[in-house]
Order: structure tokens, then sequence, then C-alpha cells
């Protein structure tokens, strides 16, 4: 197993979560979760999402939010489309995240654009971003399936690897939006891939919809990919599949690199703190197998039910 | 990715699964199920497990559960001692899974006997299993992890397979009886055992208690185990930790392995409804995700939420 001896996660609960929870955070208790995350020592988290905050209520403290914690961390912030990128621009991100599906249907359902015209709209939030000195990454969601659509080519993928290449993009995450990929197309993708991304470097983002989502992370990472995009408590459901579990949880995909021996940076008692604290908020929206069984070697905690358990098989 | 054509599932939800559910499921209800998960052409079934009643009430019904299903398809049972395999061979059982763990602790807790008594008693069974033309199994529980004594040596997962080769048996599942696995310790396992393994053949047991089980039995499937023991609707929990994920759930391991090409024989819709049968009678205890996402293709459904969903990102 070809392995690395770190891996950097970036956590994106604080957008991907929160924006898939229907009631309003409180501001002062979504920047409280992102300073816990920054206490666990996460060095990358996406906070929030410059968007119309008539469509999504809950991401209308954007600036705010961004705002109380880009000082303490590298913040990444999402946009949708060129309004976006101007609202983040001028609130001060200096990295941010622009989205654009691999399938019509779902680019439209998501940000109202045609794929053509995302595009075209990345080539000038890229001019703005370079003017600004902000770095522009790309979300590339749906790279594993669509949907509305099913399978989803390789063709496709490349266009908008391309393209976003040419835009001078140089970090590129394939985003498996709503669960679809398996690790052997995960291997066929990144390997298809790998040989035309040229400056580009490719970052991983899987929800666990169908439970392959630690399966595909490993196999990304065994392949060369060392940017994980998870979420503290696997909170983010899958919009298209209510209940569906959301990202995979940041403290399972830690747990388990940690227990192989790869480092993440990240204190793992602190961010389990953290996910306890946003299961007394949020309770059944969060997926996280860790945070219910424990550390794999906590120990004596298991010792508690020996005697009650005892004689469990015979 | 080294993969298979083809991969056996056996299922174990009607063992592991019931066994772990505190309320007795009334006898006609297990068989039902049992049936239901025939329908779905499921070729390997462990039906139940001959242990003592006053412990086990939940197994109280062995006998007749076993002997309701046992012309219709292959039925393993488990025991954990000579008094439970007396009790099946007598049964009619023609193939026995008898259980070991790697360390005392969790041996002591889970059968009441040391390590080298059970050992002793697997020579027996052995002995019995063979004038009775009965095929014996192993299980090497907490082959990956103990939740008393943490990390398991190699040497002792090696005594215990060395002499189960020496009594004869031919067929060893390696359990993750508490979910302390991951990949990294899969692939060492499986790759020192195999070298000493003489005629054994190894299957694979995992629970998805930190979430790693997809991920473990992928690198398991890829050093070329091919039996794979799963539980419908992820039924099984954990001892040791409750509210914990069972065994990884059957739909979700053939839901993946379908979309990558590789064969199980299952009828995955058939499967699918024998667990949201389940879901209606236990609810809670489930912890499939394919139930509740749908296949990774089942399309029309998806589009249902469209509008709704609309602007979902801005």
């Amino acid at each position: 197993m070809n392995l690395p001896e770190e891996i950097n996660i970036i956590e994106v609960g604080p957008r991907d979560g929160f924006q898939n929870i229907k009631e309003f955070i409180a501001t002062d208790v979504k920047i409280d979760i992102i300073k816990r995350l920054i206490d666990a020592n996460i060095k990358k988290i996406e906070v929030t999402s410059f968007v119309n905050p008539k469509l999504i209520p809950q991401m209308s403290d954007a600036r705010e939010v961004f705002q109380s914690v880009c000082d303490k961390v590298k913040c990444l912030v999402l946009v949708p489309n060129l309004k976006g990128a101007e609202m983040a621009v001028e609130a001060g991100a200096k990295i941010i995240t622009m989205v654009i599906s691999s399938t019509e249907s779902h680019n439209m359902a998501n940000t109202n654009h045609t794929i053509s015209a995302s595009l075209k709209e990345m080539s000038e939030i890229s001019k703005i971003c370079q003017s600004n000195g902000v770095r522009l990454r790309l979300d590339l969601a749906t790279a594993f399936g669509c949907p509305f659509e099913g399978k989803v080519s390789i063709r496709s993928l490349k266009n908008i690897v391309y393209a976003a290449g040419q835009s001078g993009i140089r970090e590129l995450v394939l985003c498996d939006t709503t669960g679809m990929a398996n690790p052997l197309m995960v291997e066929k993708t990144v390997k298809e891939l790998g040989t035309e991304s040229g400056n580009i470097v490719f970052g991983v983002h899987f929800h666990n919809t169908r439970g392959t989502g630690i399966a595909n992370i490993l196999t990304a990472v065994t392949l060369g990919i060392n940017n994980i995009e998870t979420s503290v408590g696997g909170l983010g459901g899958c919009p298209f599949a209510p209940g569906a579990s959301g990202n995979v949880a940041t403290e399972d995909i830690v747990n388990m690199f940690h227990d192989m021996g790869i480092k993440t940076g990240i204190n793992l008692n602190k961010l389990l703190n953290c996910s306890r604290y946003l299961y007394g908020l949020f309770d059944n929206k969060l997926s996280s197998h860790t945070l219910i069984a424990g550390t794999t070697y906590s120990g004596q905690k298991c010792l508690e039910g020996v005697k009650s358990e005892r004689n469990q098989i015979g």
C-alpha cells in the first residue's frame, strides 16, 4: 500500500455542513465552532460561502463569520458565481473556491448557469483574484456521478480541468457530491486525470452517502492525492437523499490515518470534543462513527461494559 | 487494483445481528427474514448459534430456526464450545463455525474459556465433525484488536491458525469483532498469515464500528480474500460501544461491488426489500447507507426532489 507520511485535511463542515442544516445557526455559534476546530489544530477550514442570502439564508452571515476568524486560520470560502466572488474579495478573502458541476443538469440546479456560462465566469473570477492577490481553487462537483444524469464521462471532467488550468487555477477538488463513487472509479478517474492535469494539484471530497467514502479516500491517498476534504461530525447530508450520511467525518478519517501511522497534525481528542459539542446542537444530523465508539485504543472506556456484556456469545 | 470477478458473501445478520438485539425475535419472524435473504439469492447464511439459552435467550430457538431453513440454503451455525457443537451436530448442522478470540481476556469474556481450553475443545469438536460429515470453520475473534488488550500480535494469531490447521480446519474467518482494524493493518495481517496458512482459506468479518469496515473489506479483497461476512441492514452493533455501527451492511457491499463490475450473485433489489422490512421491525438498530440513499444509479427517485433542492448552493 503506497502511503504518504502525512495528509492535509481541509475541514468543510462550517460550509458544507451548516449549509445543509435547514435552521439558521446563530453567527456566534458558527464562530465558536470554527474556533474549536482551530484549537484542534486544523490548518485549513472552509468557513462559509458567499451566496444569495435569499436562496441560502443559512449563509447570510458569510462576511461576519469570515472576518471573525480569518486572522486565526487559513480560511477557504465557496462561491457559485461572479457575484459571490466579488462579495468574497470585497470581504477580504484570500482563498476562494468556485464550484462547477461536471453535468449540465446539476450545474443548472446548483448555480442556475450552464457549464459554459460558469466557465466564462471562472475566467472572469480568476482575473479578479489575480489582481487582488487571491488564490482561486475549483470544486468540480458531481465528478464521480450525477443524481440526474448518472455516470459522468472522463471527457467532461477533462474539459473542465483543462479550462481551469487555462484560467490559472492550480488546485482542483474532485467532489463526489451525492456519494456515487466507488474505489475502482476513483482509481480510473485519478489515473486518467493525473496525466492531463498540468500544474493542477488535485484534492478529493467524498460524501459517504452509500458508505464508500472512506474506501474512496484511501484509494485516492494511495494514488498520491494529499488534500482531503472532510466534515467534523460527518455533517453535510445529501440534498437528494433525506437522512443519508453527509461528508466523511473528519474524526473518522483522522482516527484511521493516525492508526495507520500517517500524520494529520490534528489533535483528535480536541476534534472529538468539538464533534461532541455539535452532537449536543444537532444530534441526529451527525454521522460520525468515532464520536459514538471512541477512538480505536481508548481502552478503559470499553472496559466499563465488561460485566454486563460478559458471555456475549455463549 | 487487483480485483476478482466475483466475491462470495456470507450473510451473518440472522446470527450476529439478532444476537445483538436485546429483545427476543419471534421464531417465525426469524425464519421469514432468512427466507427473504434466500429469495435475494444469498447462498450462504449463518442462521443461528447454538449457545446456552440462559445466557443468550435470543438464540434459544436455534434448533427450530436451523431446521426450518436448512434444506433451502447452505446454513452456517456458530458454536462457542463443545456443548454447542454437540447440539448443532445433533440438530443436523452440516457446517459449524467455532469461535475463539485471539486474546485471553476477550475469549474469557466471550466463552468463559482460556484460549488453551478452547483450542482443546476445537480439537474434540473437529473429531466429532469429521465422524459426522460436518465441515468445521473457525471464527478468529479480535483478530485486528481487542477492546481489553488493545493491539494483537501476529504471533498470537499464527498460534491459533496453526492449531486450526492441525485440527483439520480449512476455512478461517479473521473477525474484527469491535471494529479496530484499519486497511494497513489488514494488509499486514493478511500478508503475514497468508504465508503460513497451509490449506486454510481465509475469510473476513469486519464491524464498521469506526467507519473503516468497507475500506478494510476492499483491502482484503484486493489481497485475494474472497469470503466476506456481512450483515443485512448492518445489524450487529458493538457490545462494547452502545449505539455504534454493527457489521458492514450486506447491501452496501453488494452495491459497491456491483458498481465496480464484481459479481456477487445477489439480487440487490430483493436484498434491499428485506432490509426495508427489517427497518420496519428494528428501525434505528440498522446502519445501512444504501437503504436510505438508494442504489447508486436509482436515478428517477433522485429527480423527485429537484425543484425544492434547486439553487442549493447559490
